[in-house]
C-alpha cells in the first residue's frame, strides 16, 4: 500500500523553519523560492530573530505558526531539528522536507536520532523527504521548495545531487523540456526512492522519470517501481554513478552512502525496462528522443544523409551505439532510386549524393520511403539539411525547399507512435529555420551524431523479456561453509559433483584410493585459493602416487584435511564459473561467467537478479560473447547448455534462499556434451 | 624529395575556368570567395559566355588568359577537362586545383584519361589537387578557392569531405579556433595526403593537423609524414570512417574509394603517434585540448568537484575513457586537507563538499596542491564552477571571487608547458564569466564530461614507442600455396611444426604411420576448412585406427592428399592464432590472438604494421586482454612467451618479404612452457 504523498506536492499550507534574510543562506534561497508560490499556497516563515525577509512577516517560533500546516520545510541548525520536527507536527504537519545536515550521514549517534525521529513521524502518518536533502518543487502546484528554479516540462527529476538537478534543468531547457517535479533525495530516512518513483509515474503531469542515485537502499523495490511506471507508459531513465573504482571511493564519502555494484545495477535496470546513461548530457538526450517516441523499438537502424563523409561516420557511430545498420533489400532500393536521381547511394547509408543540393525535397521523398519499409526500426538523417535554411548558403534560395522539406519530414515522422519509426537528426546547423521545424515537430535534432545515435540506441532497448521473481522463502542456514560443507550443501540442491572423499590421515587417504577409480585430484583445504597456493594436484594416475603428493602437500602447507577426487576428463568440456553474491541493496545476484579460472582475464559474464529459472539462465548463457564456444562449432559437438543453465538456476535458488551467505561460487563447472560436472564449491559467510 | 607546392598556397596570379554566374553554380561560389583575395593575388576569370561575374571581367576562353598563371582552379564539366588542363599549362601553370568530376572515380576510362592527364602535368613540373574535389584555402595567404569561408586559425585541415570541413570550421569557431589552410583531397591523382600532411607540417602558420580520409592510398607513406610532422611539433588528429560494416559499404560507394581497415589504421595511428578520433565532435574537442598542451602526458587523471555526484560520474566517465583515477597519497592528501575544510574529500576524486560554495578560492588552493603533486598527469575540473559568477548566483556574490579564482587557476595552468599538467574543465556554465576566464587563459572549458575525459585521453596518449620498420626486399615468390608448401615455407622462416608427412595414398600413410610417434592427427588436405567439414581426426591412437579413419575420410570426403601429424600434447600450453594479411593501403600487417581457432570469438587479438622485431611482438602479446593466461597463474607455469614473439616476428617478416601473398596463417600456434609449436599453417595469395 504506497502512502499518501500528495501534501508533498501540492500543499495547502507551507511553513519555511529557518528561512534566513541572509543570502548566502538557504534558508533564504527557498523562501525567495516559495513566495513565487505564495498566491496557491498559505506561507509561512519561522525566523528565530523575527523581522520582515524579502517584505514577507515572520515569526520567532514554530509554536507561533498558525496550523493547521500541511507541509514544513525545515531548514534550520542540527541541533533545533528535533524541535522543530515535533514542533510542526503539532502544527498538524503530513509533510517535512528536511534540509538540516549532519544526522543519518554524520555517524551512528546521527542515525539513531533520524531512527527515532521517522519513529515519531510515521507515528503521525506524516512523511518526511530528507534529512540532508536541497528540497523539492512541483512546477505543476507552484510548490516551490528548492533553492533553484526549475523551467516547467513533464520530466520528474528524482536526484541524490542537488548540481546535477541545476545541470539537467539547464540541458532539458536548451532541449525545449523541463521539469514537472524535482525532489532531492537526501538521505531517503523516509520517504525513498521506490515511493517517489510510484508517486510521479502516478502524476498526470510527468511523462519520463530521470533518477540520478547513489544509494539505492531498496534496490527490489525500485526494480518494482520502475518496471511498473515503465508498464503504464513513464520512461524511467537511470544515472547510476560507479562503475569506477575512483568513483566508488567517492561515493563512499558521500550522502554516506556505499555505491552499488554498476552491474548489478545494470542486471536490475535490464529487468526493471529501465535506461540506464552516463551522463547528464545522455540523460538529457534519451529524454528528448523518449518525448518523440516513448515506446522501445528495434536496433536496426537507416542512415540518410548527403554526402559520403557524414554517412560512414554515422554508421561508425550508430554501430558502436549497438544498434545495426542493415543493406537495405533490393525493392526499397528500387523505391529509393525512384525517389532520388542515378548517383544516389541507396544500399544504407543512403546517401543521396548530391540530390539535395539540387532539390532538399530529396531528403523527403528518402525519408518517406524509410519510413514505409520495414526492414529498418528507426532513422538517423545526418550532415548539411538545415544548411540550406541557415543563411550560411544564401545564394542558392533553397531555404523556402529545404523548410517544405522539414514540414514533410516532421508529419511523417509523426504519426502514429506505435508504427512511426523514431528518428534523430544530427545538423551541422541544429538551429537552422529547417532543423527548428523538424524540432517544433516532434523530431529531436542534435548537433553532434554521437548524441544522435545514443538517444536512438536508448530508446531501442528491447522490452524487457524477464520479470524479477520472487524470493523464495529463507531455508535453514547452512551450518558450516568449509568446502565439503559447501560440496554437501549444493549437491543437496542438485548440483553434479565429481566423486570426492574428504581425508585426515595417510589411512583415511589410502581407503579413500580404494574407493575412487584413478586419475585422482588431491586439494588441500582449509587454504584460501588452493591453486594459487599449489594446493592442488591433478593427474595422478595411481594410489602409490596420490600418496606420494599427500606427503609432500603435508610437509608444504600442513593443512587440517584434503578432498581425494576423482579427475573429470576435461576433454570436450568448457568451463564455466557460476557464482552468486548477496548484495547489500539489490539481494541475492548469480553470475555466469566463461573460462572457470580464466573468468577474470576473459571479463565475459553475465549477471542478473537471483534467483533465475532455466530459460533465464539458458538466455544468460547465450549473452555470453563468447557463447559460440557453447555450441557446435569447427568440428566440436555443442556442450550441454541445458544442464548448465540447469546448475545456474539451481544455484541462484539456494543462494536466493540463503541470505546468511554473502558469496558462493562454483568454479570451474564443466559443461561436456553429456552434462555439467562442478569441480570445486565455496561458500562465504556474511561476517 | 618533396615536391614545392608553394604554387598551391600562395599563388602570385590566379586563374578561375569555369567561373559561373548562376549562385547555384561552384563556379559562382568559388569565384565570390577568390574575389576576396584579389587584392594579393592576380585574378582572372573564364567563362566560355564572357560576360561579368560579380563586377569582375571574364575571359571567353583559357587562350585569352594573360600569363603566366602560377594557379589555376579548373571547375568545367567532364568533357573539357583535358582541353583546360592543357590551356593552363601551356599559360605556365605550376598548380591546378582541379574541382572537375567524373573523371578516375567513374570507372576504367576516366581513370585512363587521369592517369594520362597526371603525366602531362608531371612532365610540366607542375601539381594537381583532385579532381573531383571541393577547393583548397589558406587563410595566411588570403587565398580563397573553396565554396566556403572558413575561420582563420591554426588547424591544417585535408579532408575528403567537403561537408565535415564545414562542421568542423563551425566546431572549430565555437572553441575560439580556426583553420589556417583547408585542402580538399578529391581522387588525390597526383597530390596526395602525403604532401598534403608535409607541407602543412612545414607551414609556420599551422600548429595542427586535422585530417579526415577514406581513401589512404599511400597508407605507410601517411604513416612516415604523420610521424615526421608530430615529431617535429605538429600534432595530427585523425578521423578516419569505415569502422562498421556498413561504412564499408558506403565508402566504396563514395569517391569511387575503399575504406581501409578500421583495425589497420588504428595500428597505424600508433606507430605514427597520430590521434585517432571518432567523430567531428571529438576532432574539435581534441584540437582544443592540443591548443592548451601539445605534448602528450600519462593517464593518471585527478578529479576535482564540489558536490559528489559530478565527481562520481567524472570518474566513470574518465575510466572509460582509458584514464586512470588513482587514489591520491597521505602527504598530497594532507596538503589537500590544509588547503580546504574538514568535510572536503581529498582520496581523489576531490570534493570539496561545499567549501567552494562559501569560498571559490578553495577551487584555486585545490588546484595547486594537484599542479604540484606528481601522481597525476593530468586535472579534470567537474561541476558548478562558474555558476557564482553565471548571474544566476547572483545573491550569493561570490562572482567576483570565482573568477579571482579562475585567473589563479589559469595561471597555475599556463606555467611551463612541459611540466604543466594538461587540465579540463567541464562546467553547468560554461559560459559563465568565471570559465571565460580559463578559456581566454588557456584551460580547455567543456559542457559535458565525456567531452571534457575524451579530450584529455586523447592527448595523454602515450608518446609512440614503435617505429615502422622498413619494408624487406622481395623474397623470390613462393611456387605453390597448398598446405605442405605453407608448413615448408613457415619451417623454412624458422616456425617449428610437429612432424608430419603428406601422404596420397593407404600405403604412404603406413610408411607415415611407421615414421611418426602416435597419437597421431590425420588431416584431409585441399579442403577449405578441414576441422569445420570434419577432415580432422584427432589423438588416434595405432597405425591400424589411422589406417581406419583414414579410410573413413576418404570415403566421406575424398580429398586429393592427407597430412598426418604427432599429436602434440596441448596440457599446460595455449592456443594462439598468428596470421598477416597485405593491406592494399598499408602494406603487410601481422595480427596475433589468443585462442587459436577461438580467437574470433575471444576478439582478442592485436594488429601491428608488419615485419615487427621480437620487442615489439613481445609488446603485442603483453597488450593481449587475455595476456595473464600467458604468464604463471593459479599454479600453472607460465609459456614461452619470448618463443611466440619470435614466431611473430619471423612470420610478419616473412610476409613482409612476399607480396604475392594476401594472406597467412598459423592457427593455432601452441605455445607450452618450452616452445612455440605450429600445428597447422595456411597461405592465400592474391587473387
Amino acid at each position: 500500500m504506497s502512502r499518501d504523498l500528495s501534501a508533498l506536492f501540492d500543499p495547502a499550507s507551507i511553513a519555511i523553519v529557518g528561512a534566513s534574510v541572509d543570502p548566502a543562506k538557504w534558508g533564504n534561497a527557498v523562501a525567495v523560492q516559495a513566495l513565487r508560490g505564495a498566491e496557491r499556497h498559505r506561507l509561512q516563515l519561522v525566523n528565530r530573530r523575527g523581522g520582515e525577509i524579502l517584505g514577507w512577516p515572520t515569526v520567532r517560533s514554530v509554536d507561533d505558526l498558525d496550523g493547521p500546516v500541511d507541509l514544513a520545510v525545515i531548514a534550520v541548525p542540527e541541533a533545533g531539528f528535533e524541535e522543530a520536527v515535533h514542533g510542526v507536527l503539532a502544527k498538524g504537519a503530513r509533510a517535512i522536507v528536511a534540509i538540516t545536515a549532519g544526522l543519518g550521514e554524520a555517524g551512528a549517534e546521527g542515525r539513531a536520532r533520524e531512527d527515532a525521529l521517522i519513529a515519531r513521524i510515521r507515528e503521525a502518518e506524516a512523511v518526511l523527504v530528507g534529512p540532508n536533502c536541497l528540497g523539492l518543487a512541483d512546477n505543476t502546484t507552484a510548490t516551490y521548495l528548492s533553492s533553484n528554479q526549475f523551467a516547467p516540462g513533464s520530466v520528474a527529476v528524482l536526484s541524490q545531487s542537488g548540481n546535477l538537478a541545476i545541470e539537467l534543468d539547464r540541458l532539458l531547457s536548451a532541449r525545449g523540456l523541463g521539469i514537472s517535479r524535482f525532489v532531492s533525495l537526501g538521505n531517503q530516512a523516509d520517504v525513498s526512492l521506490v515511493e517517489l518513483i510510484e508517486a510521479c509515474a502516478a502524476d498526470p503531469a510527468t511523462a519520463a522519470i530521470a533518477v540520478y542515485v547513489e544509494d539505492f537502499r531498496d534496490g527490489r523495490g525500485f526494480v518494482e517501481a520502475a518496471a511498473a511506471a515503465v508498464a503504464a507508459g513513464t520512461p524511467v531513465v537511470l544515472l547510476a554513478a560507479g562503475a569506477s573504482a575512483a568513483a566508488a571511493r567517492g561515493a563512499q564519502s558521500h550522502t554516506g552512502s556505499l555505491t552499488s555494484d554498476a552491474v548489478v545495477i545494470a542486471a536490475a535496470c535490464a529487468v526493471a525496462g529501465a535506461i540506464q546513461v552516463r551522463t547528464p548530457r545522455e540523460l538529457a538526450d534519451v529524454l528528448l528522443a523518449l518525448k518523440a517516441r516513448p515506446t522501445p523499438g528495434g536496433r536496426r537502424v537507416a542512415v540518410l544523409t548527403d554526402g559520403g563523409g557524414h554517412g560512414v561516420i554515422a554508421c561508425d557511430v550508430a554501430e558502436a551505439a549497438g544498434l545495426d545498420v542493415p543493406a537495405l533489400s533490393v525493392a526499397t532500393q528500387a523505391r529509393l532510386r525512384d525517389a532520388l536521381w542515378s548517383q544516389s547511394r541507396v544500399a544504407n547509408p543512403v546517401d543521396l549524393a548530391g540530390a539535395g543540393e539540387m532539390d532538399p525535397d530529396s531528403y523527403a521523398r528518402a525519408f518517406a520511403v524509410l519510413q514505409a519499409c520495414d526492414e529498418v526500426d528507426a532513422i538517423l538523417m545526418t550532415g548539411y539539411f538545415g544548411g540550406y535554411s541557415s543563411g550560411e548558403d544564401g545564394l542558392t534560395g533553397l531555404g523556402p525547399a529545404e523548410c517544405a522539406a522539414a514540414k514533410q519530414i516532421a508529419a511523417d515522422a509523426a504519426g502514429d507512435k506505435l508504427t512511426c519509426k523514431p528518428t534523430a537528426v544530427q545538423s551541422i546547423f541544429p538551429d537552422a529555420p529547417a532543423c527548428r521545424i523538424l524540432a517544433d515537430g516532434g523530431v529531436p535534432v542534435f548537433a553532434a551524431i554521437e548524441d544522435a545515435a545514443a538517444a536512438l540506441a536508448a530508446v531501442a532497448v528491447p522490452a524487457r523479456t524477464a520479470t524479477m521473481r520472487l524470493l523464495p522463502a529463507a531455508a535453514e542456514p547452512v551450518a558450516a561453509s568449509d568446502y565439503t560443507a559447501a560440496r554437501n550443501a549444493f549437491a543437496g540442491a542438485g548440483i553434479h559433483f565429481v566423486a570426492a572423499r574428504e581425508v585426515h590421515s595417510a589411512e583415511e587417504l589410502a581407503v579413500a584410493a580404494d574407493q575412487l577409480r584413478p586419475p585422482y585430484v588431491l586439494k588441500a583445504l582449509g587454504l584460501l585459493h588452493k591453486s594459487d597456493s599449489g594446493g592442488v594436484v591433478v593427474g595422478i594416475d595411481s594410489g602409490d602416487l596420490l600418496s606420494d603428493a599427500h606427503a609432500r602437500l603435508v610437509s608444504k602447507l600442513d593443512p587440517p584435511s584434503f578432498s581425494v577426487e576423482e579427475m573429470a576428463d576435461l576433454r570436450g568440456g568448457v568451463e564455466l564459473i557460476v557464482g552468486a553474491r548477496w548484495d547489500p541493496r539489490f539481494g541475492p545476484t548469480v553470475l555466469v561467467g566463461m573460462g572457470g579460472t580464466a573468468t577474470e582475464v576473459l571479463r565475459d559474464v553475465q549477471v542478473a537478479l537471483a534467483p533465475v529459472d532455466e530459460d533465464e539462465a539458458a538466455r544468460m548463457l547465450g549473452r555470453l560473447r563468447t557463447a559460440p564456444l557453447l555450441g557446435e562449432h569447427r568440428g566440436r559437438p555443442a556442450v550441454d547448455v541445458a544442464a548448465a543453465a540447469r546448475a545456474v538456476a539451481r544455484l541462484s535458488e539456494y543462494a536466493a534462499a540463503h541470505p546468511e551467505i554473502a558469496e558462493l561460487e562454483v568454479n570451474p563447472l564443466l559443461i561436456t556434451p553429456s552434462g555439467a560436472t562442478a569441480l570445486d564449491a565455496r561458500i562465504i559467510k556474511h561476517r
